[in-house]
């Protein structure tokens, strides 16, 4: 018998919920071609007006783990825990994370993905390492975690194919924006890692998704809801993205920042905050005996004695790294030709950033994608002088532009809102939900 | 350059009304192909949710008129007026209207469908005459209509291809019932008949699609507005679909009850009503200068001096019914070899009749189709002998079955409920909207 797809829109369309063993025939019939997209998408649609309720989600979520290869760490005895951020501008923890969770006895199965409009990508950045590979097989990277516990992986091609084949078709009908759609898609692919443990950092402002804190909230809500129906401990924290993370964005400027923080030296005090609480929350999803207390200290004395670092090392010459490179770090790392300082037009108090089109902006330079076909030039990135709040006056530098070529940074200068009144604050991590 | 669908599915998504321009545009691209299937369902779903504003309705229609072929009548200096049922069960006006109206210089070019589910087709009714042609090109049809004044036409496969691909896809995709889309199909159909005048005949009750008063108001409320917007003359009528119009169902017995009408024979007092109020308002779309009570009296005078059966004769003859048919008539129509009494079970009054569920098992028998693939059996159908409040005994025939063969005819009698109260009154003609 085919599944009965008119009946099962009907069904989403009148606002009622599917039982887990719908969702799943049609998720089966979908991937292998027996629904075409045009029923989908009605099907789609219908979900982003009515939603998803959480065992649908669940349903959905695992239907997504499932109808791929995944990830094979039985063999590991570690705690597997893996970080997923919503995307910003500057954001760069991941990749201080991997080797410091992974020099700490946690699994670090960190799959990523790449930038896209005003957000980077951890592979982009990553790739700005001369060698680097970060699209190795699947056995590969089991290979990696065995011996590092902490890899920078891509998705493979044949990781939740359902999600890859879904987000296509939601891309051109206009139902990205759904927060059941959303939710199962994110923790769908992170869940191909066989995690115990998964933490969210929801990023909200104005370089952030979602602008606002509430919605920030129902994301983080859906989404440690849904990873917890998988069995996957779960936290979020409702980070600040009204401004850049860290004092860089670009790949090579951000490779470079995070090496800094790796080598215990000083970095830009929100990303070192927001990297140790992540850290933090990691390390006791992994072992939920510690306290707060003693984990964050461990975590700190992993970066003041090197281990994080040395582990970093191992982990990049893993995934192709050649030695001369992993020595000279950070200096091995791509440099642009013309540094170009951006000036304040009028002094003042920095009284916001438009983050979003701080990131579109630089994207345009190639330090990002507009589209996916862009590519990426490593070298070419910003460097901020300054935070919200920070006092400026008229013709002093904001920052310096990273690039190959004599630009007019103009434009780039506005994203930096100058005014008398003292900003909005806006807390760094506002908000923990388990 | 080419359209921007997604952009286009996101407005509609979002609540907002489309420009006629943008409308138009999308309608172009997607019978062109130049817009895939997945993306107009989407949009389908978005409108089934945000609906279409009056503005939006008009392009839409004006687009599925102009998507094909048109009837080419401007040669006939007669005001071309047509009527639209929402379809029922029993009905079988435009059998008698046609006729009527073109025997007093009205041109009535009706183009008519054929039965699905419960409810039945003009087109499926004619055809049980034998050799009535209604599958003609474009240009028999106007010569017909030149001739008679009246024809009795099927859409042709180049009339609103608009139409024919959006509404596959709705059919498939869970978004039929959108009162927006529904108008935009109706009106658009019709409109290829270059008319002057539109009555709708919007049915209401357990036999029709709009269960209630209030839903059909506002399905006629819209396809009123809708063909005023393209300059046609539009009212509309609410009537009672609970149960059957008329004493048959089926197609040869339809046919049948159209003639005896036609002869001025005694039919069932509803249907008589429904069809000479129907008539007067396709006259008065006409002939705007006539009274209700002239134009009616001139109608009845029609009937009573047998001109309009003698112009039925003459369009069906144009339509290829050969004269032994024709001078038979109507016992020329095919008869069923078996007539088989349903009883009632009780005595009581009739309550109210399952109209919807009466037509789904008279279709089962064929005397419709519940599938496209579906052929019809002309014979079959339903003479019944009660309308709602009539009194029966127990074991009293409620109707006859006519069959091919020897049927058990208990689950038709299951559709007629006697009770002892006395039934809900329903008025026959709610109401007129113009």
């Amino acid at each position: 018998v085919s599944f009965p797809t008119v009946e099962f829109i009907l069904h989403k369309r009148d606002g009622n919920s599917h039982t887990p063993e719908d969702i799943r025939a049609f998720c089966r019939a979908y991937l292998e071609g027996d629904i075409p997209d045009y029923q989908a998408a009605a099907w789609l649609m219908a979900v982003y007006f009515n939603g998803l309720d959480v065992a649908e989600r669940a349903a959905l979520t695992d239907a997504t783990v499932h109808s791929g290869e995944t990830l094979e760490l039985s063999a590991l005895e570690l705690p597997k825990v893996d970080k997923h951020s919503t995307g910003g501008v500057g954001d760069k923890t991941s990749l201080v994370l991997v080797p410091l969770l992974a020099s700490l006895d946690v699994c670090v199965p960190m799959m990523s993905g790449r930038g896209l409009g005003h957000t980077g990508g951890t592979l982009d950045k990553l790739e700005a390492i001369p060698g680097m590979r970060v699209e190795l097989p699947l056995a590969d990277y089991e290979r990696i975690l065995h011996e590092c516990h902490g890899a920078f992986m891509a998705q493979t091609a044949k990781m939740a194919p359902l999600d890859k084949k879904l987000y296509a078709l939601r891309d051109v009908t206009g139902t990205v924006e759904s927060i059941g759609l959303i939710t199962a898609s994110i923790i769908g692919k992170k869940a191909t890692e066989d995690l115990d443990g998964l933490v969210i950092d929801c990023k909200f402002g104005s370089g952030a998704f979602m602008k606002t804190l509430n919605d920030a909230r129902a994301l983080a809500r859906a989404l440690v809801d849904t990873a917890k129906t998988l069995g996957i401990r779960t936290t979020a924290l409702l980070t600040n993205m009204h401004e850049p993370l860290g004092a860089f964005i670009g790949n090579a400027v951000e490779v470079r920042e995070a090496l800094h923080m790796l080598r215990h030296e000083p970095v830009e005090q929100r990303l070192r905050e927001v990297t140790l609480t992540l850290a933090t929350e990691m390390y006791r999803l992994a072992y939920p005996e510690q306290s707060e207390t003693d984990a964050r200290a461990r975590l700190e004395q992993q970066l003041a004695n090197g281990a994080a670092y040395e582990h970093m090392l191992r982990i990049l010459a893993a995934q192709g790294v050649p030695k001369n490179v992993l020595n000279g770090l950070p200096d091995s790392l791509p440099v642009a030709s013309h540094t170009i300082p951006i000036r304040a037009t009028r002094s003042g108090l920095v009284h916001s950033i438009a983050t979003s089109r701080l990131g579109r902006l630089l994207a345009r330079l190639r330090a990002g994608r507009l589209t996916l076909e862009d590519t990426i030039d490593p070298v070419v990135g910003l460097h901020s002088h300054v935070t919200v709040g920070s006092r400026v006056r008229a013709g002093e530098p904001l920052g310096v532009l990273h690039v190959r070529e004599d630009i007019d940074p103009s434009e780039l200068a506005e994203c930096f809102v100058i005014a008398d009144d003292t900003p909005t604050g806006h807390p760094l991590i506002a908000e923990r939900i388990t």
